[in-house]
């Protein structure tokens, strides 16, 4: 428990020059998820956090979605030779009435009955699945574009009339994500090998950041958290993650009900698929003052003079 | 089928001022890998080389291990709504009298049988697994150190008296692979968005290059490839991959007989164990004329006047 760090012999090799010395190295270990006693999902991942891990796969997976569902997570007790408890291996009990969902293969990741497996299926597996469904986008009055709809916003007499998205980040909000990101990141400076996420307010506030080997572990272990303290969903947060967006960290923010995922670096055409058909924000390529926005554009705030985004 | 990249419309912001453009991004699809009809694993992957993905996969998890136990792969005929194949699903057969693996969630990773399961278990897998084992250190003339021994290497009269590991590489050679790596990198440059994996010969000759949305498939591709030739195993090249080096790909190195594995960046705890475990070269944080050599250093051909690496 907390090996989050461990340490090894290296030979540092440096314009020729050879010598030797102890490296901090990120922890990996296997996690084997259990659900009710039975064997879900083996993930290697920085141990830590996992309790919140498993809840956060399970949130990632619709099995799920509030903290009343859980009703607890316990490491199973140790089977080694040595009858030592390994920490390697939990197991998560679901409340009563909540159903415990068959385990195959094919429901570990997709939904798929037919050779006709594809994208769209995928999308469609999570549009249908999340508990947390977004806007995908504000309701507009006539005549007014929600896109820059500032005036709209700041005008308490609106509210009644008109149902407004309730998120609206500033693109200079969002470019000040990715240094907080790293300042905040405790591991990464002593062994380069972590993955981060971080869930901030749209404030700019940050909330969380967990640490992996795994960024999908990162991911669910905000996620996890998030669930344990009745947080979910999170639709008044930003998932930021320290690497590329893909479908399935786009997935985890969609069955956590966050609005708004921003990325350092590139999406994948899948994760922007399913953020167009879920209404979630995507920012991909956020560095300095630049960021690229594929999906959910409702929630920037754009600047009022800025050309209009056409399709 | 390949369908690398994708265009999607994407709202640029820069410095405050607002553009849309069209971006490429790379693809990323779901494939179900099938074996003999059976599911067995689904992967986001980035299309193309499909065939040689099911392959790879099927030698890192031990199923197969050259040409002969290969029957065919086939895209499996498409029945979605309009009848049209997907190109997502792959259904590899294996040749006559090779055993099929029981397909269960625990086999498809790591064998636990008891709540035990930790990393030296995972180790374990691999190394009794792996049918093309790695020599873990070269054999040594008496009296003389082999990590540091070109004498003998380059007297061929000694051939016959010492076991010579068969593979040595020079840091200078390593040190020049990163820039090969992205020189040969296609889509990267367009998208930003994909991983690469390449197989390079001990003098630094560029054999295969795959890039794909998830490492993984990456290196998955390339062995696959490799068993489909014939090639297996790869005894005499050296795997450089992209990014981090982490546990799942120091086992695929070590699966398909990959004596060296070389990363841009961190290796984790439970990669640099297996590569000490089963003689695996593992080089991490290669970068400029700089790299970590964190196991199987004998295969390393350090300058006759290096400090002694110690333990």
């Amino acid at each position: 428990m907390g090996r989050v760090t461990e340490r090894r012999r290296v030979i540092r090799i440096r314009d020729g020059a050879v010598s030797t010395r102890p490296d901090t190295l990120v922890a990996e270990e296997p996690l084997e998820i259990r659900l009710g006693g039975k064997p879900l999902a083996i993930t290697m991942r920085t141990p830590g956090d996992d309790f919140a891990l498993a809840a956060g796969f399970l949130v990632s997976e619709g099995v799920l979605a509030s903290a009343d569902e859980l009703a607890n997570i316990v490491y199973c007790a140790g089977a080694t030779a040595e009858g030592e408890n390994t920490y390697n291996v939990v197991d998560v009990r679901l409340a009563d009435g909540v159903p415990v969902p068959e385990i195959t293969l094919e429901r570990n990741v997709y939904t798929t009955s037919s050779c006709g497996l594809c994208g769209k299926a995928s999308l469609d597996a999570v549009r249908t699945t999340t508990r947390w469904p977004l806007d995908a986008s504000p309701a507009a009055p006539d005549g007014i574009d929600p896109v820059r709809n500032d005036p709209v916003r700041s005008d308490p007499n609106r509210h009644d009339q008109v149902r407004i998205d309730p998120i609206r980040i500033d693109p200079a909000t969002l470019a000040a994500l990715p240094d907080r990101l790293r300042a905040a990141q405790r591991v990464f400076e002593r062994t380069g090998g972590l993955h981060a996420a971080a869930l901030f307010t749209t404030d700019g506030e940050l909330l969380d950041i967990r640490e992996d080997v795994g960024r999908h572990n990162a991911v669910d272990k905000i996620v996890g958290r998030a669930l344990q303290q009745g947080q979910l969903p999170l639709s008044s947060c930003v998932l930021m993650v320290s690497g590329r967006a893909s479908f399935e960290l786009a997935q985890k923010a969609v069955m956590a009900g966050i609005p708004v995922l921003a990325a350092v670096s590139a999406p994948s055409s899948l994760a922007v698929d399913l953020a167009a058909e879920t209404g979630l924000t995507l920012v991909g390529f956020l560095r300095g003052s630049s960021m690229n926005v594929y999906a959910g554009e409702h929630r920037i705030a754009l600047p009022a003079g800025a050309a209009t985004p056409t399709d």
